[in-house]
Parts: structure tokens; sequence; C-alpha cells
């Protein structure tokens, strides 16, 4: 019998490492849909609610928004306004590592904006790091950071964390 | 025995429901490869055979496709000449919610186009929405509804679907 | 006890494979980090180690690197220069398919390049087959073929292989 149940705890170890690391790639991905119909004040309040309440995300080029209320802002009237011309942040398929109640995660994203004839194009290439945590059963973004791949040695440095991430 | 026995009842379904989250994940990206490779009426079928017998594809700024005979028009004389020059259908990873033998699924899709120098366009930026139905052990579109990210109100409305998804 | 032997072992099955299908994904989902970091010749070799030994890159019109040393040349100084400027290899998320010690993805790859003011351009958008191996323990590349998606019909014919893979 200890050898079935030797098997068991193993598998819902496993079984449960690849539903967290599922959870995590749907969390960031997401968040594209989440922010780019963020056209109202309630709205931007469901993107903030991807964080932690104290959660962090620092924007490359931009400014560090840091706990929900502040999260709240990163939706606020340029967005609304860029929503209604047609903005789109497709998040790339991150690599993701776990370990216990902690995970993280390095995406690219690239937002798409519409030029106004028919065309799209990439108006910002960026890499992220997720640092997420379990938190009450659910797993939350504690910290983001994001650097657009513009040359900027922050964005290189933020990136070779694949290293631990890829073993 | 019987904890057992509810362990492995347990560990059953969240196995089931990974492979189902993994298997429509697969039949999503898998669109791409083959529309782009769509450059006869026979490939054309295979394409349609990603839907049910009578699903539908309403796609933004185009038509709606309503069963596998409309379907395999998707990919016609227009498709074959642009697949010629360099047309390719970059689906985005999606996010997923399966309940039973149905699932609904949001993504993006970008339609990169060649420019014949040597660069290459966004054409398409698209907001998607697919229901899915398990028909004879297999995962089919039964619809999918495709609008760009143009400022249109239409794929904003879509996106919002998140809500549900993200939970 | 045979039957819960059996669903045991059945599980085992599914769950090795889930995990193989979700390792390759992060292999192939990797390379974006690491060849985008490959800013010296020691960190040009980590990239060359996601390969077999003599493991092949037929970059299509460039040229084939066989092996890790050839392979640790595909980011050499040009790479260097391109890399200090801005550029983002966004690997689109795999079609897998895994058959014991062995599995073919494909995926489609986006080099986006910084414009230097402000923008970003999609430098090269291509199609990538990989043919993968296990090795002691770990998923190597055994041979990659990237074809750019501008009407080259080798690209459509490695895309090709999507029958095979989505059965």
């Amino acid at each position: 019998m200890s050898a079935i149940e030797d098997r068991l705890a193993a598998l819902e170890q496993e079984v449960q490492s690849l539903r967290d690391q599922a959870a995590i790639q749907q969390l960031i991905l997401g968040y594209g849909p989440l922010v780019d119909t963020a056209t109202t004040p309630d709205r931007a309040r469901k993107v903030a609610e991807l964080w932690t309440q104290h959660g962090t995300y620092d924007v490359g080029g931009m400014r560090l928004f840091a706990g929900r209320e502040e999260l709240s802002e990163l939706c606020g009237e340029p967005h609304f306004q860029q929503a209604a011309q047609g903005i789109c942040h497709v998040m790339g398929a991150p690599v993701v590592t776990v370990t216990g109640d902690e995970a993280v995660a390095l995406n690219y994203s690239c937002v798409f904006c519409h030029d106004g004839d028919g065309d799209f194009f990439a108006w910002r290439v960026s890499a992220n790091r997720w640092d997420i945590v379990r938190h009450e059963g659910r797993w939350k973004v504690a910290r983001r950071v994001n650097r657009p791949m513009n040359g900027n040695p922050d964005a290189l440095s933020l990136l070779r964390q694949i290293d631990v991430i890829a073993g």
C-alpha cells in the first residue's frame, strides 16, 4: 500500500505543479484583454486586481505604480482615448518557474496601435519580469517590471533572469 | 481504500482538465500553419475541418462563413495569391476556460504580410472569441468571432468575455 | 488492487506527457530571452547549449550552423551590435507533438527591431520546425529549420508538417 501512497503523492505534486504553471500563464495572458477593455474607471480597477494589494508595476519610460490605488491609474484618460482608437496589448507566452507559493515569469509584450488607415504598427515591444505569489489560493502579481527593447541595457539585465528560470 | 479511490478520481479529473486545456490551445495555435499552407482547395478543406459540420466563422470587416462548405471558401483565390507573396497568421496564446464538453477561449491574432522588400507589416491585429465543443472525443470549433482592434467597439465587447474566463 | 495499479499507471503516463509538452514549450519560448541577452561569447555559448552536441540550425537566407561550436557563432559581432540597438526575438507559442523521447514542434517567430525613433518594425517573420530529443533526461534541440514567410515555398513546405502534428 505504501508504494501506491507514494505514487499518488508524487502524482499529486506533479499535477499541482502543472496546474500552477498553467494558472500563471493564464494570468499573464489575461492581462491583454483586461487592459484593452479598461475603458472606464471600474474596468481599470479590474486590471489593478491582478496585483496584490501592495503590488507594483514599474513601466519602463513611464513611472512606477505602487499598490492597487495607483495601479488603477494605469488606465486613465490617455488610455481610454487610445482604446477608442485601437490599441492591442499582445502578451507573448511566458517562461515560468514555480517554487511553492512563488513564481517568476518572463515574457515579451507587443503593443500594436491602429494607424488610422488600415494597418497596425508595433508601438512598444518590451521585456517583462513578473514576480507572482499565491495569496488565499489565487495567484496575484506582486511585482512586474517592464522595459522596452530599444537598446535599453535594463531590458537585457531583466531578461538574464532566463538563466535561473531555464536552469 | 476509499481514500485512495477518492484521490485517484480527483487526479483523473484534474489531469483531464489540464489535457483539455492543452488540446484547445493546440487547436487554436494550429490554425496559423493550417491557414498559411492552404494553397489549394484540398488544403482549404483541412482548415474548414477545424470547425464542426455547422460551425461558423464571423470575420470582422469581411463576412460570415457558416458550415464547412462555406468555411472551405475562406481560403480561395485571393488567399492563394497572398500565400504565394508571404502571409503569416500568428495566433497569440489563448486564455481558455473549459466546462465539461464546452470551452471558450480568447486570443489575439496578428497577420503579418511581406512588404516585397524585406520587412513585414502587421496587416490585421484582431481579437478572437472561440466557442469550442467536444465532438466524438475531439475538440472542434463551433463558433469563432474575429474583430480587428481598430477602435471597433465590437472588438472590446468581445474581449470583455475575459471577466468570465479569468473569473 | 490491479484496477488501482492500472489507473495509477495511466495517470503517470498522461502526466509525463503533459510535463513533456510543457517542457518543450518552455525550451522554445526560452530561446528568445537567451538569444536577446547573448551579448558576449560566454552568453552565445548558452544559446548553443539549447542544442545537442551535434545539433543543427538552418537559418533561412543565412546559413546552416552544425554542432555547438558553429552554433556559438550564431550570436557574434553583428548580433552583439544589434542587441545594443534593440532587437527582440518573440517566439510564437508552438504546436508540439511528443513521441517517447522525440518531439516535433512548429512555431512562428517574429524578430522586432527598434527603428531608432521610438517605434519597432518586424524585421523577420518566420516559420520554424524544431526536432527535439530527450538526452540524459533533458530536452535538447537536435535540428531547427527556420524559413522566412516571404513567399518562400520552403516555408510552406515546412509548415505542412502541421498535418502530422495536428493529426
